[in-house]
């Protein structure tokens, strides 16, 4: 039965339902596999994906309806007689959930959600123009600033978001109403705007990464020209964008022409992701140098060990190379599921187990804590340090800019569609879990392929590979970063996979062991919040330290850790949904941190007692009551 | 002749030219000396004064020429038929600027600053309404916010500073056209607005400051009872004040509820010093418990090592407790201006040292830092790091809001008046500088005490003390706290000062040899900006490393100083106008920075070499070119 399915869905004109589809991109070494050709056995992402499905996309939809998102487009097609609610960017919002609802819907059928959807597409072509304009916002009492606010007016950006959503809707059902929808938009703006016609840019960059896959799904090369037009900026914009705004828009001016990750951080990852999409499409070298500039310094200068990026609250912007507050990190939600876009992209032109690796870390870390353990709190916020005001609220069920929520939930809903690639070698593991791909090799050999593992909790991860016929190919499999280098005893290890090159049987197994202990890391010293501290990392998960797991709920500012001892980990099924907690040795300020002068001199005893700390994941912060919290505890 | 002024001066209706009157404060144990009754001699303050008249004095005046807001006053009294510009305090800028000109004239007479300043005078009363109301604002297209934007209109912000303006100006001068003019407008509102009347509130503090100093120059207890009105808070307005105001503008509720600094920071201190005022005259005991809890809180928690406060630039506010980062510090000039008010009033409540500590530390350095040393230069932001970006112009010659040049100009300007103050017991040397003081003991008893010193370069300070006949009084000299506890060998310590009680006869002379030499200094492992770090003082000064001091200009990011060296002390007379550098063991980490990884494994280890690195008096910085600058130097 579910065979017969898996072949009705090859049939289908939904078949090929990646999350981005390179299988035509002449620089893509690698070709991602369809969502729905993965699946997820028991295990971390499944609970994780499990309240996904449960709690956070229907909560959203009754967000969304009792805040008027959805009336938004029902009264302009006269369903409803309402007023507009929301700022102008809420249109978004919506495609971002329809998005997730697909990739749900690409992983078995979830006939209410998909109900629900349908419903949604509905009013939403049923509000767009007969010229194929749609925006809730650019209408009526604002229809006067329609392209005119182009900084700031996120029309584009929307725009995308439903291009995105279209795609995603075809690939998953087959139906292209939403992005017929999309399309005809397109083709209004191409009728205005361009080269030869009206300048146009985009204000907030996403345009770009839809019509690439717009492109890539048509086909019609004028898509990709439109992407290249917005990346490449047009000259007569610049009369209008001030310069500031060409470092905070992260758009406006030749993407080639950047030197360096500023302003707005999900802004410049969107920016990147289309970026190198576009290269993917056309190999523009100008491109990929530029690409190349970028990440290196996301990496070395700007990257928080979560995986977050966007250091300042002032603008949801980049810092400074280095500057890493860990307090006031902004790092928002919505900047490290970029930051995952763009090296999931940067992975599938390369195969270079580096850009998984940052993939990786966003994923478990910063871009995972942005959604509650129960899956009805976001944070838009993923600090690194928390005082444990009570007032200080980061998680929340609503926020009136819901960019975060819908990001979260696409990025959980299409997260099967990440963990393999095919390309002419063979088959990638890029990421660990239990799980079973069904698909086939790029010879078109149907392949089946297992893993077995307590991945992140265990470092064992057991592969079974079954090619429908003997078949000599090279399987790949992540040598994460973290782990140091490892010499596999047979095969070589290549650009961070273990190449496996063999004629492989059906059942033949392949057994990983990563050495998932924890272990103490340090920051470059020119971060200057994380001089003298360490974090500790246990596998792909960064840990931290909250006072309610402290002996006496001791301030976590109070505790300094003893580096040469070695930390221990232990694994507590009745906490946070079951975590492998960190104990480690540590000193504890004697009692009175309060009244201690703030400034004294330098060298005075410091009076402590030896204690141990526990340290629990980062992504599970902030899921009880509030309390003291932080990555980068100082060293003893 | 010179004799002769003074005593022309004794006579004159302005004599007693304190910066605070507080010689019939009920609660005041000390009495400050007219700015007048004191001489500086050569050394660091009289160069800082002289480009105070010298350049600041003027170029502001011409800036506010340039930028049209002395316009906003002669376009009301129909002089010039103009548009207002400038944002909506514009007035209190100019008021501040004629208070700065005042303490000036108290020191000679500047003929070129007293005339402009008296056509500046001229065109700000003929603005008056005949209702007595007076702002630029708040006036014809304006007209119906009037008293209706109370929460950010700063109407009465404004008021507050022409009252102090013209307190000073007649205290300076013997005229009083600008202070009739602000008691015109205080008689407005005391018509209109009060507990019986129609409900007010001042949205920034200041307007209570300025009460309680004209009520101390009039005699008039309604003011007082007004400035009580504002700082109780009306509860008629709490209906129209969200709560999260209550916060940022700290007025609105009863100061007395207060139990930590939070919000504006410039509003805060302000709102202590009014407080302070306050309770000098009323003696009201819940004032006092409040401003010492607030004083815990400054200084245990929220007080940068400068003396600067408010950690964020959202809000220009107070942090939590212990959030004091370096690099994104706010440190606005004026806060650091508003601590030293405070502080000054606590120690005039008190008689103790501590009060002068904080005192002295804001002064030598969060607030000296504020105007660069040509003059011609202002910092807003006060940051303790920075990278040395270019493009973050740190000094600057004009700001739209321009509250921080006329408030430091103001301070330099009054800064003789808060060298000594009086009590029944004797005199106090709070400061120390070469200087002379002309005055009198509270009998009576005409006084003249010199200081001969190098402070703060050199630590000794030789001060004569001449009555004018033999007489039995302390002399109180400060023991700062950064010299550590000091045994005098005659006399007492108490409260911070050294107490010698003698009869004292003309020509006495007495020794204070205090230990300036450079020290490291830690801070409470809570302020995690600063963990694994040291700063170095040398007397009142706080020290601060430039990439451009360094060998090979090496940024300062890649230095790690020795804690077990001593530093060294330089004179350098060719440098930065004439500072004491000091010179400290350090490692050098080895170049390329740049391409180090960002996260790494703890432990392995550091490359560098060592070397040695120099660092200026933090207010110094960002005198020359754009260059990275530390204070917190982390730990080899």
């Amino acid at each position: 039965m579910r065979r017969l399915l898996l072949i009705l869905l090859f049939l289908s004109p939904a078949a090929l339902a990646q999350v981005i589809d390179t299988s035509h991109s002449p620089k893509a070494v690698l070709h991602p596999v369809p969502v729905q050709a993965v699946t997820l056995g028991n295990g971390f992402w499944t609970e994780r994906r499990r309240v996904n499905v449960e709690v956070s996309l229907p909560t959203l939809l009754q967000l969304f309806e009792e805040n008027g998102i959805l009336d938004n487009f029902r009264r302009l097609s006269g369903k409803k007689d309402v007023a507009r609610r929301g700022p102008l960017y809420t249109d978004s919002d919506v495609y971002k959930w329809l998005e997730a609802v697909a990739f749900v819907l690409e992983n078995g059928n979830d006939a209410a959600l998909r109900k629900s959807a349908e419903g949604v597409i509905d009013d939403i072509v049923a509000a767009q123009e007969p010229s194929g304009y749609l925006n809730t916002y650019f209408t009526r009492e604002h229809l006067a600033e329609r392209h005119t606010n182009m900084r700031h007016g996120h029309e584009l950006y929307c725009l995308g978001h439903m291009l995105q959503a279209g795609i995603a809707w075809q690939r998953a059902t087959g139906k292209s109403k939403l992005l017929d929808a999309g399309r005809r938009m397109v083709e209004y703006l191409l009728t205005n705007f361009g080269p030869d016609k009206k300048p146009i840019f985009e204000g907030h960059p996403e345009i770009e990464l839809s019509l690439v896959e717009l492109y890539r799904t048509t086909g019609n090369r004028k898509y990709l020209d439109f992407a290249g037009y917005f990346l490449g900026g047009d000259e007569r914009n610049l009369a209008v964008i001030p310069p500031r705004d060409l470092v905070y828009l992260f758009t406006g001016k030749p993407f080639t022409a950047r030197t360096q990750l500023e302003g707005h951080a999900v802004r410049a990852m969107y920016a990147s992701s289309g970026a190198t999409d576009y290269y993917l499409e056309t190999g523009d070298d100008r491109y990929w140098r530029t690409l190349g500039t970028l990440w290196d310094d996301l990496t070395q200068r700007k990257m928080y060990l979560t995986g977050g990026v966007g250091s300042r609250s002032a603008g949801e912007a980049f810092g400074e190379p280095y500057e890493l507050p860990n307090q006031l990190a902004y790092t928002e939600s919505c900047a490290a599921i970029g930051v995952m876009f763009w090296n999931w992209r940067m992975a599938q032109a390369t195969a270079d187990g580096r850009y998984m690796d940052v993939f990786e870390r966003a994923l478990y870390n910063g871009a995972n804590s942005g959604l509650s353990l129960k899956g009805n709190l976001y944070c838009y916020r993923n600090p690194l340090e928390l005082t444990g005001n009570p007032d200080d609220r980061i998680r929340n069920p609503w926020y009136d800019t819901t960019c975060c929520p819908p990001n979260l939930q696409r990025i959980l809903g299409s997260l099967p569609g990440y963990f393999y690639s095919t390309s002419k070698e063979g088959v990638y593991v890029h990421l660990f879990h239990n799980s079973t791909l069904k698909w086939k090799l790029e010879d078109g050999t149907a392949l089946e392929l297992s893993q077995k593992t307590n991945y992140p909790w265990d470092g064992t991860v057991e592969i079974t590979v079954t090619p429908a016929e003997p078949k000599e190919f090279t399987l790949f499999i992540r040598l994460p970063a973290w782990a140091g280098s490892m010499k596999p005893a047979e095969g070589e290890s290549r650009s961070g996979y273990w190449a496996l090159r063999k004629s492989w049987r059906p059942g033949d197994k392949v057994t990983l062991r990563l050495p998932v202990e924890p272990q103490f890391v340090a920051a470059n010293p020119r971060v200057r919040d994380d001089v003298g501290k360490v974090a500790v990392e246990r596998g792909p998960l960064v840990y931290c330290m909250e006072a309610l797991d402290q002996p006496q709920g001791a301030n976590v500012f109070d505790w300094f850790i003893d580096g040469t001892q070695r930390p221990r980990s232990e694994w507590r099924a009745d906490l946070l949904g079951g975590v492998t907690v960190v104990r480690a040795s540590a000193a504890r300020l004697s009692p009175g941190g309060d009244s201690r002068p703030l400034y004294s001199p330098a060298g005075a005893p410091r009076q402590s007692q030896p204690g141990q700390i526990t340290l629990i994941p980062y992504y599970t912060f902030s899921n009880r009551e509030p309390t003291s919290m932080q990555v980068w505890v100082p060293l003893k």
